[in-house]
């Protein structure tokens, strides 16, 4: 299409409010529009882009057996009360009443309409396995959307669920269904998306993967070791602490601490190392306020995730109150009375000769040893892994902490959702079992936006071919000589005729504002008709990335840059 | 795909709750199901048909330079208070507030996010004119929704917009959209689609069009002509009436009539004509309860539609009370003083020696003649047209009342958003001027379903090649035996190698169950692989709706069977 009928403008200055660079590209090169907090539309260049991502998605479900169905975006109440979401769920779940005053949601995801939509159907184990998923939009009323597409409340996502008579055959199609991500992510261009473990969080189930890409920006933490390949999330990778106090064991004495109410405040008074004490981090459950003590190393953090789910429940940081029996600032492990869940981080285990608060304001104890004081102790690993830490896998202190933006994640539920909504089918032996289901997701916005933020320079995006607005962009840089617009023309006819999609700039404008908008809608293949190449009979042919820079004979424009678009879809499928 | 692979059941029963064929077949078919009152999911043989509509109408909205774009389903209030639509739609428009108590709606249409995407884009007439358009989720909360997919509160609906500098210009684009619609539902197997003149109800604007599927299920009524071709929604078709009364002019006289109160019981009391009365029907604005009292001829019925749009605002039927100065049952047009606004409908022009309410209960008048009597009437078509009346069109006595399922419609809306919400652009002279839009709606899964009421049998729906869901069905009917499966396996590998989309049916079931199955699944092109026929080297092809029905040499099957592929496509393009 003609460049001058693009619906949209683009400009040069990057919006204030813009905090990561693909927003910033993206709202200046005319693809996307602020309707409201995290709520976006989407101008035809960005739709073009979303379409292809989705078809690529589209096409990898299907090859893995994929059948696409549709749920519905406003869902009845009831379906989620039975899953017991509609109340675990917080704010993010957007409730409301329609006409009739019956109680409904916007669907963020769907697990409850897909054992809603199968139920009935898979009752028999001949049904399975069977995987259904569909491409739609959701809303999640975030509390902070943030950086443009990344973070959004309203959002097209595919979600795919599965359903499988065993945990081996889910783990199984798991596997497969591993394998078609990765092929997704290199075909949009960006095969450098990596996988880490991640926590299920509010979808339940045990085993799940994020696909990451690695990004300053990201809003996640991901511990990798280059070392051996291990990657997982913050809140999933376990922390291994070795036992790096070396003190002899000592007798409890308890000394008085006036005003020291952090423990690195505490150990500079009594001259000791962080590393040789014990600190209280204190919760509430969120159904009953009910108190949960975590004691781990001085020098550590507590990582609420892990804390959540040993103890099964939500939690929030604890307003200690003058009746739970806790001393806040002085809370210890021995002599602790106060009625509460204690956790003990396996930072502690067998740690001697340690600083601790003695349950009483303004005391704490020394030489408390761990395993002589406190006996019964059961360890867990409930701290956050830091940068530098011990690999879980290959043992080395070879952990990074990097950035990433999640593009997809891939769960196993087991039967959460089977269980609580009644979905049965009848086994070999005629037994009545609850099917076993896995569940995968991609959001294509964030998708589009995570491709742009990994490939973009400061002048636009660096699509890649299989998901770019267009495959090819053709500029006219004298469209008032007759000769050159002939020529280019024909080549726009030629490129038309053979099924290229091609957008062209045949407007009377500066070189230097044809380029700039190319190079923010960030076409891959650039054509450049000029009279100066034409007097020597060439056009002109690079890409957006520079990787590629020729000069070709006019009469061979057409095939070479049909050769080139082939080469690169050929890269990425590679 | 294997037919025993497909995700949902068939089943035989015509389920209770379905009124209407399509609805019923599409249940037992195993093509959706229901989640809530006008919600539903969307099993996969559904989804293809639907994704196969959306493909046309995008091909057909790309070909008359619509360019895709994405509005959100979740827009905030104020773009809606801006146009005035916040207030004047009812319950219909889903109103809720978000997390941050932020007043939200969930889009029925997108007008409001239309103008508010392009009104800085579109600042200077050489932008001009352009089409956008989305195929995207709505959500209209309906106080019935009915039939299946024909009435839904949820819905996927392909909508767009023009933006124009005159309306000349907007006409002429108008009437290029009326001829991609026609492509449209000539494409989906339905050509049969008549376009009717409409109302535009609270869209605004002056002229629109319906396209209708004529079915006895329909829920709106439309005059046609069957003389000159004229057709009308019945809400927007003019009702010509003749004068019928033949009456001399008389005195009035004031007649009591004791506890008649409807006209028919006056006009058998007083031994006259409904024909020679006049009627009263009362209604209240909703803004204000203003009274409107439409004065009508005894044997005809208000159009609502009608008075709304004359006085320009929403009315219900009026609650009458002592203050109104209003005399329930016995209300004329002759010594009428309440204060309230009052309409004559065309019928009443001239009419002479006619029975009416005396404005006094328990009275009538007789001998009344407009003219002489209320000079200062001002007359207007305010009554339904019906079967037999007066065509506006050729003047004959020929309409008819006919039902039809509204697949699609096209707006002139004029300037009433852009003017509303401050859209402007610079013309050629270098003043600020209001751009002209147009509006062009089609319901995807209403049309799926229309398709199905308009082609179906007893036995499941009958869809065209198009919009089916698979093109060729395969029914291996003895897979136990070793030549008829090698021989049906081999069809099925060779159509899939051609690229041919087909449904696979190898069960070891009785035939009876297979062709069911196959007739609800309504796929086109239906091929038969049996012992019977193998005997003498023969394939049996036939097509779902039985024009069709040959057998073939084995070896002749697959070409035979693309060459009926290709002619049904070809039929449909015709």
């Amino acid at each position: 299409m003609k460049l001058d009928k693009i619906i949209g403008d683009r400009f040069k200055e990057r919006p204030a409010d813009c905090v990561v660079d693909s927003h910033a590209l993206m709202v200046r090169g005319g693809y996307m529009k602020y309707v409201a907090n995290g709520i976006y539309s989407q101008f035809p260049p960005l739709k073009r882009v979303t379409k292809k991502i989705e078809q690529i998605i589209r096409e990898e479900m299907d090859r893995i057996d994929g059948q696409e169905v549709m749920f519905p975006v406003v869902m009845p109440a009831d379906i989620w009360e039975e899953s017991g979401r509609y109340e675990s769920i917080g704010n993010e779940l957007l409730r409301f009443k329609d006409r009739s005053g019956s109680k409904m949601v916007l669907g963020m995801t769907h697990e409850e309409a897909a054992v809603h939509l199968v139920r009935e159907y898979a009752n028999t184990y001949t049904k399975y396995p069977f995987m259904i998923y569909q491409i739609q939009t959701k809303f999640r009323d975030e509390a902070r959307p943030r950086a443009g597409l990344i973070r959004v409340r309203e959002f097209t996502m595919k979600d795919a669920y599965s359903f499988h008579t065993s945990q081996e055959d889910l783990e199984k199609y798991y596997d497969v269904c591993y394998e078609a991500y990765n092929r997704i992510f290199a075909r949009a261009g960006v095969p450098e998306v990596v996988t880490v473990k991640s926590d299920s969080g509010m979808m339940g189930g045990n085993v799940s993967h994020e696909y990451m890409l690695l990004t300053a920006i990201g809003e996640d933490s991901i511990a990798i070791c280059d070392e051996c390949g291990y990657s997982a999330n913050m809140e999933a990778a376990e922390n291994i602490t070795e036992l790096e106090n070396k003190l002899d064991r000592a007798e409890i004495e308890k000394v008085e601490t006036p005003h020291k109410e952090t423990i690195e405040d505490v150990c500079e008074y009594l001259h000791s190392d962080v590393k040789n004490s014990c600190k209280a981090v204190v919760y509430q459950k969120n159904e009953n306020d009910e108190y949960v003590v975590v004691f781990v190393r001085g020098d550590l953090e507590v990582n609420e995730t892990k804390v959540r789910n040993f103890i099964g429940s939500e939690i929030h940081p604890a307003v200690i109150t003058e009746e739970s029996g806790l001393k806040a600032g002085y809370i210890g492990p021995y002599n602790q009375n106060a009625k509460c869940t204690i956790l003990y981080d396996n930072s502690l285990k067998g740690i001697e000769n340690i600083v601790c608060g003695a349950n009483e304001v303004g005391y704490h104890y020394t030489g408390v040893c761990m395993e002589r004081d406190i006996p019964d102790a059961e360890y867990g690993d409930f701290t956050k892994i830091l940068e530098g830490g011990i690999c879980p896998k290959c043992g080395k202190h070879t952990i990074k902490i990097s950035r990433g933006i999640e593009v997809g994640n891939i769960f196993q539920l087991g039967t959460k959702y089977t269980k609580a909504m009644g979905m049965k089918y009848t086994d070999k032996d005629g037994n009545l079992q609850y099917p076993i289901m896995g569940c995968y997701g991609i959001g294509v916005g964030r998708l589009a936006a995570s491709v742009c933020e990994a490939h973009h320079d400061d002048y636009g995006p660096i699509w890649p071919i299989s998901i770019a607005p267009w495959e090819v962009h053709l500029c006219c840089l004298r469209p008032d000589d007759e000769e050159v617009k002939a020529v280019a023309d024909n080549i726009y006819d030629e490129l038309i005729k053979s099924g290229t999609e091609v957008v062209y700039d045949d407007r009377k404008v500066r070189p230097g504002v044809m380029f700039s908008d190319a190079d923010l809608l960030g076409v891959p293949v650039r054509v450049i008709v000029s009279p100066k190449n034409l007097k020597e009979n060439l056009c002109e042919i690079v890409t957006r990335d520079k990787s590629v820079s020729v000069k070709v004979p006019v009469e061979d424009t057409v095939s070479e840059i049909k050769k080139l678009v082939e080469k690169l879809y050929a890269d990425l499928n590679a």
